[in-house]
């Protein structure tokens, strides 16, 4: 139910005769929406509870294994990857058709049960998990069917519930890639990847998901379903509805299918491993390698050492690739690239790492190039497990900023004060890593388990550091529940407010992910 | 059309009991809102004419030059590009600040004024100009400053009014280019572009604008002012609402700063131009090309024999470039690299023509690779010029399709036999040519003028054909009102719903560029 704290309490009794003359659905609908519209009103928790409509759920979902009640069958889905956020009895629904899911969506409008999209529940800000008891978790890995793909124009249909590698398996089979990678590829959904607007590793190369899923079919959260698939690279026919939902992390509706354009795997696959003396020296090897690796880079990371450190201490078979080891607090850059002649790679690659190791700016202390598949994977793997041995650490608190690159470290030596001077003695500690390439920082404090002091240590002060340096709250994982105190940092009121107008529109019940972004 | 509030109280007597206990603002607000939103209630063309309120118009700009309202001053804003639509007697407002906009609209909205926002006037659909006389065109030429370029982002920040051609020259300086290149660079503005979301000539290589726009400051169509603009490469707080400015064509308010990320001008680029015995080779050279050229491929344009003909015909100091000369009905293909790399990228073109020279699916005839800038553009205006000589030799239908690349040319071929069978004997003909590299289609038929006759003749049918086909019947021109009657035949009425509601959103009054694209 929406309402109204400061407008509607102090309006109704006075106005109680006029509010009799409107029938009860069209205030629902009409009034309220209105209201709600200008963003003026606030939700009250009042859903319904999922339990009490699990007969009608296994009704509209027919099929066997569609309804999941069992706690220990529910017990994945209700907690989310960081194991920090959740609700507890709540029912899973496993829809595997577009009818289904307008169905079940109609249904719930209707009866107010709050429901939140699930796709490989990968997420980093809490999105893919309620945050109540009795809420339906809609997961889509039933609608994982991968429809179409013309090798001509390289564009891909499929359902949203796919799984990121596995529409990457199937389209190396023709010689085509997904644009997106990212750590969590074998469990994520192409789906929840869109619902984020997830950015990954080769972002810098292929750019963001807004410019290669062509289009999609989402159901609202009231039900109507919008087939805006599309098989064309270039379709200018109306609005291009289909991007609001891109990272729109379940709030507006459920995407069902996808139309995204592949990109060609090219022949030669390139990558390089250096140790750089400062934060600086990497600014100046990324300005380098955009300047003359050009239209081959197509990966440019970064780790601190305390990351390659947690790395190497958590996977003790994972081999350090350089001979340099010396303890000086380094930082590493991994450069890949992708190109259609391994020679004119090779080539481009040596003479970049020949200058970079003698040049005065980048000062690289040690580089390797990549000399098989195996070596590839194996440096590939250290950048891709810096969260895996955090999270093996024990708590984490994970950021994920944009800031303007050449200042991006400092935010990681202040944090290292900030832990210097409270005098923990624990082990607490900060590292810094990410997709450099796109000004991607990401910052991550671990600790022997998260508390309330290190929380009031950290925020809202890196909030407040990140928007005062002209930086985003969040780079690639969203908002959530985690950052939805802090999405004023980066979005002013008059558009917050049309962005709860286009709520409204799309889920006039409101019950799809409440209280996630907005 | 829609109705407006105000107009819908007209209809009211029969409820006036029910309603007279409702507020009026209420009413207006909410009530009917409500209604529009769910698509209901249609518009009535009751604008107030822009003449009557010149004196507010200068009071609100306040500033000399400001408001034209002189025949001869308004006259070329009045017309679009193909000569083909427009209304007389409007006025001209050239704000130069978002303020001014903004205060604009607002008036605009509350004294229900048409606005047509226009940026260079070059769009092909009708959507520049006013359908009738008396609406306001919102001109954004002034709106053109360059406000922040930073070099290790490629991200720039400008007015919506910059022409396309200086925003490129601008960066240059920095060794950058605009993403998008297309004929018309020299009279579109950077807004117009984003506003009709232009594909171009290279949008093969750097992608969409969706891709590309990080962001945007716009006005709604009531004034209200949402400043998206967005220096970060990535940033997912919260809804990309800026989206749905890119090719709303100016229907949901105007678009008064951009900030868009451009990319590197690389060191080397090359033009060669193929001449072929049929579409079906072009098609395999096309193949070839994303093959073997892969990451350094940054444009595939292609001119049927009449194409050529034209443009050598109107520009007769224009050069052919290919020794084959033999009239044969041939097919042309410009092929366009960048990359850094002068020596790879000749010696992986060298190796490409060899190879399409021998083959048997190529069947390459002749072929040139050009050797300096003065023989690129030549080239280039080979292609760039069939838009213009079509225009000098008389009536001009064109259209602007996607379709499955491989069958793009039976759709030319079925209009040739078309009117070879209704013997005109006047000249008339069709021609093909276009964005072959991404499946993009012009098809064009000239005439000595257009008539009633040939207009039946391909209207509705080609834009038909195109549905059955499978494509898109505005790959990159836009709706506008040319095709307002064809729009659902790429976007099924449930869609075309949420557009309304959507409008109804951003523009409650229904002020914006009325009579196109819904
Ligand atoms: C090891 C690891 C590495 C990662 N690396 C990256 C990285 O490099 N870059 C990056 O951007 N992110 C990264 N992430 C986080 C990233 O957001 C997720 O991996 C991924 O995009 C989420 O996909 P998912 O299918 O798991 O979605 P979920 O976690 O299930 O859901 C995410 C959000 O989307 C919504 N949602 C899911 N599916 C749908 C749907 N079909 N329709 C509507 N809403 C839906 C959910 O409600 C939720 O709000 C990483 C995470 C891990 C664990
Ligand atoms: C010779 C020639 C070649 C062309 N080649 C191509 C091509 O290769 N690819 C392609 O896609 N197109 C091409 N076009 C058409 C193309 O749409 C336009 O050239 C260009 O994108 C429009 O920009 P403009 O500034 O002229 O916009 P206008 O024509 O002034 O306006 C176009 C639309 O956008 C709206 N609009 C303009 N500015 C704003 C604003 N600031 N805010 C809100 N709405 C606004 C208008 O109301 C109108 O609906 C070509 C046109 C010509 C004449």
């Amino acid at each position: 139910m929406w309402w109204t704290p400061q407008a509607l309490t102090s309006l109704l009794p006075t106005h109680k005769k006029l509010f009799a003359y409107i029938p009860n659905s069209m205030f629902a609908n009409v009034f309220l929406r209105g209201w709600c519209q200008r963003g003026m009103v606030r939700r009250m928790t009042t859903y319904s509870s999922a339990w009490e409509h699990v007969g009608r759920f296994e009704e509209l979902l027919g099929n066997k294994g569609g309804v999941l009640t069992e706690e220990d069958d529910i017990q994945p889905f209700c907690k989310d990857w960081m194991g920090q956020y959740g609700g507890n009895k709540n029912v899973v629904l496993k829809p595997n058709s577009t009818e289904q899911v307008s169905s079940l969506l109609r249904y719930c409008s209707e009866q107010k049960i709050a429901v939140v999209p699930q796709g490989g529940n990968t997420g980093l800000v809490g999105g893919s998990v309620p945050l109540h008891n009795h809420e339906v978790i809609l997961s889509l890995s039933r609608c994982n069917k991968i429809q179409s793909f013309d090798s001509t124009s390289g564009v891909v249909t499929c359902g949203s519930g796919v799984v990121l590698e596995d529409l990457d398996t199937y389209l190396a089979d023709y010689g085509y890639r997904v644009p997106l990678d990212l750590g969590a590829k074998g469990t994520c959904q192409i789906g929840g990847n869109i619902s984020t607007n997830a950015g990954g590793l080769r972002l810098l190369r292929y750019g963001s998901l807004h410019g290669t899923v062509l289009g999609a079919e989402v159901v609202t959260g009231d039900g109507r379903v919008l087939d805006m698939r599309n098989s064309m690279r270039k379709n200018n026919t109306g609005y291009g509805l289909h991007h609001m939902f891109i990272g729109a992390e379940g709030t507006l509706g459920v995407i069902t299918n996808i139309s995204l354009l592949a990109t060609r795997r090219l022949a030669s696959e390139q990558v390089m491993f250096l140790a750089v003396p400062s934060f600086v020296s990497a600014v100046s090897v990324l300005r380098q390698a955009k300047e003359e690796l050009g239209e081959i880079l197509s990966a440019f990371e970064f780790l601190d050492q305390k990351s390659l450190d947690l790395v190497l201490e958590f996977f003790p078979d994972y081999r350090y690739p350089l001979s340099i080891n010396d303890n000086n607090d380094n930082f590493y850059v991994l450069i890949e690239t992708q190109g259609s002649d391994e020679g004119h790679d090779i080539d481009k690659l040596m003479k970049f790492l020949e200058k970079a190791m003698e040049s005065e700016e980048t000062k690289v202390k040690d580089g390797t190039i990549a000399q098989s598949d195996v070596q590839r994977r194996d440096i590939w793997r250290l950048r891709e497990s810096v969260t895996l041995a955090l999270g093996k650490r024990g708590g984490v608190y994970k950021y994920d900023f944009s800031l303007p690159t050449a200042e991006m470290y400092d935010l990681v030596q202040e944090v290292d004060q900030k832990i210097k001077k409270s005098n923990l003695d624990d082990g607490t500690m900060v590292v810094g890593y990410g997709h450099m390439g796109d000004g991607n920082l990401h910052l991550n404090v671990s600790a022997p388990s998260r508390t309330p002091f290190l929380s009031d240590l950290l925020e809202p002060y890196l909030y407040q550091r990140t928007r005062d340096m002209g930086g985003s709250v969040s780079a690639e994982h969203g908002i959530g529940v985690m950052k939805k105190n802090y999405l004023g940092y980066n979005k002013e009121e008059s558009v917050v407010r049309v962005m709860r107008e286009l709520k409204g529109l799309m889920d006039p019940a409101g019950i799809m992910n409440p209280g996630k972004v907005l």
